[in-house]
C-alpha cells in the first residue's frame, strides 16, 4: 500500500461514516457498514480509527479543525462590529452549506448519551469562545460571565444551524431553490437577527446599570 | 383488559419509544426494546400503532398538539409585544423544560431520511404558522414572505431549542445548576435576543423602504 493510498483508504473511511451517521444516525450504523460503503476492508477501521466511537471522534476534530479556521482575523480592529458580524456569518452560512453532513453530524449526537464525546466537544466549545473573547467583548457581553455565555452562544449557533437542518422541512413546506440568491439573503437576514439581538441585550445591561 | 388499562399500555409505549428514542436515535431502536421497556407485549403495539414509524408519528403528533396550545391568546391586544413574546418563550421554555425528551425526538427525526416523516411536520409547521399570522404582523413582518419565514422562524425556535439540545456538554463545562433561577434568567435572555432580531430586521426594512 502507498502512502497516498492509505490516506485515500482513510478519507474514505471518514467520508462514509460522515455519510451514514447523517442518513441514518450514530447508533444505528456498524463499522461493518461504513467499510463497505468506504470499499474498504474492514481492518482498515481498527487500523485507523478506535472503532465506531474514534470516527466519531475524528469526524468531531476535524469539524472543529475547520470550523475554528473560520474565525481568523474576525476580530479585525479596522472593521465596525456589523461588518465583523456579516463576515463571520457569511463564512459559516458557506462552511455549512457545503459541508451540510459534517456539521449535523458533529451537531447531531449530542443529545446521545456517549459520556467521552460530550467531554471532547465541551473542550472544543471552551477553546472557541477563548479565541472569541475579544470579540464578545465588542458584543457589549463580558467573557468572563459564563452563564451569560451558555445562554447566548448555542442560541445564536442554533440560529445558524437551523436552517440546515430544517430543509428537508422547508422543502416540503415551499417549492424554493436553496440557491446562491437564498444563501445571501439568509446571510443579511441572520446577520441582521444576531445583531439586534446583541444590541437588544447591551441596551438592556445599559438600563439596568443606570437604574443602580 | 379494562379500558384504562388500555389507555395505559398505549401511553406506557409512547413513553418508553420517546425515552428511547431520545437517548440512542430513532433508526437505532426496534419495536421489541419498546415493548420490553414499556412492559407489554409486542403485539400491543401492532394493535394500537402502524410499526416504528406509527409510534414516532404519534410522538410528532403528540408534540405539536401541546405545542400550538402553548399560542394559545399570545395574540392579544391588551398586551404590548414585548409582553406578548416574553409570555411566549416563559410558555416554550417551561414546555420544554418539562418535556426535553418529546422535545427533542421531535426535533431530531428532521435530519432522516423518513419521507412521510417530513411531510407531515412540514404539515404541521403551516398550521402553526397559520395560527401566528397575527403575530408575526405586529413582529413587523409579512405572513405572505414566505421566504423570509423560512429565515427567521426556523432560526428563532431553534434558539430556544438550543439550550436543551446542548446541556448534557454545558454541563461539562461548567458546573450550574440548571434550576429555577437558571431557566427564569434564560428565558428573560431569549426574549431579549428574540425581539432586540425582530427590531433590527424590521428598522432595516423600514431603512430599505425610505431609500426607495
Amino acid at each position: 500500500m502507498t502512502v497516498i493510498e492509505a490516506r485515500d483508504s482513510k478519507k474514505r473511511i471518514l467520508d462514509a461514516a460522515i455519510s451514514l451517521f447523517a442518513r441514518k444516525g450514530y447508533a444505528a450504523v456498524g463499522v461493518r457498514e461504513i467499510a463497505s460503503e468506504a470499499g474498504v476492508n474492514i481492518a482498515m477501521i481498527s487500523y485507523y480509527f478506535d472503532g465506531k466511537v474514534g470516527i466519531l471522534k475524528a469526524i468531531i476534530e476535524t469539524f472543529f479543525s475547520q470550523y475554528s479556521q473560520l474565525l481568523v482575523n474576525i476580530d479585525d480592529k479596522d472593521k465596525t462590529l456589523e461588518e465583523s458580524v456579516r463576515t463571520v456569518i457569511h463564512r459559516l452560512v458557506q462552511f455549512i452549506r457545503f459541508n451540510t453532513e459534517l456539521t449535523l453530524v458533529t451537531y447531531n449526537e449530542l443529545p446521545l448519551d456517549v459520556p467521552e464525546i460530550a467531554e471532547m466537544k465541551a473542550r472544543k466549545v471552551k477553546a472557541l469562545l477563548k479565541k472569541m473573547s475579544g470579540l464578545i467583548r465588542r458584543f457589549g457581553l463580558d467573557p468572563e460571565d459564563i452563564l451569560q455565555l451558555t445562554m447566548v452562544f448555542p442560541s445564536l449557533v442554533a440560529m445558524i444551524f437551523a436552517h440546515f437542518r430544517m430543509r428537508p422541512v422547508l422543502k416540503h413546506v415551499l417549492d424554493v431553490n436553496f440557491d446562491d440568491a437564498y444563501y445571501e439573503r439568509l446571510t443579511g437576514t441572520l446577520a441582521t437577527l444576531f445583531l439586534g439581538g446583541i444590541q437588544g441585550l447591551s441596551a438592556r445591561k445599559q438600563k439596568r446599570q443606570k437604574r443602580k
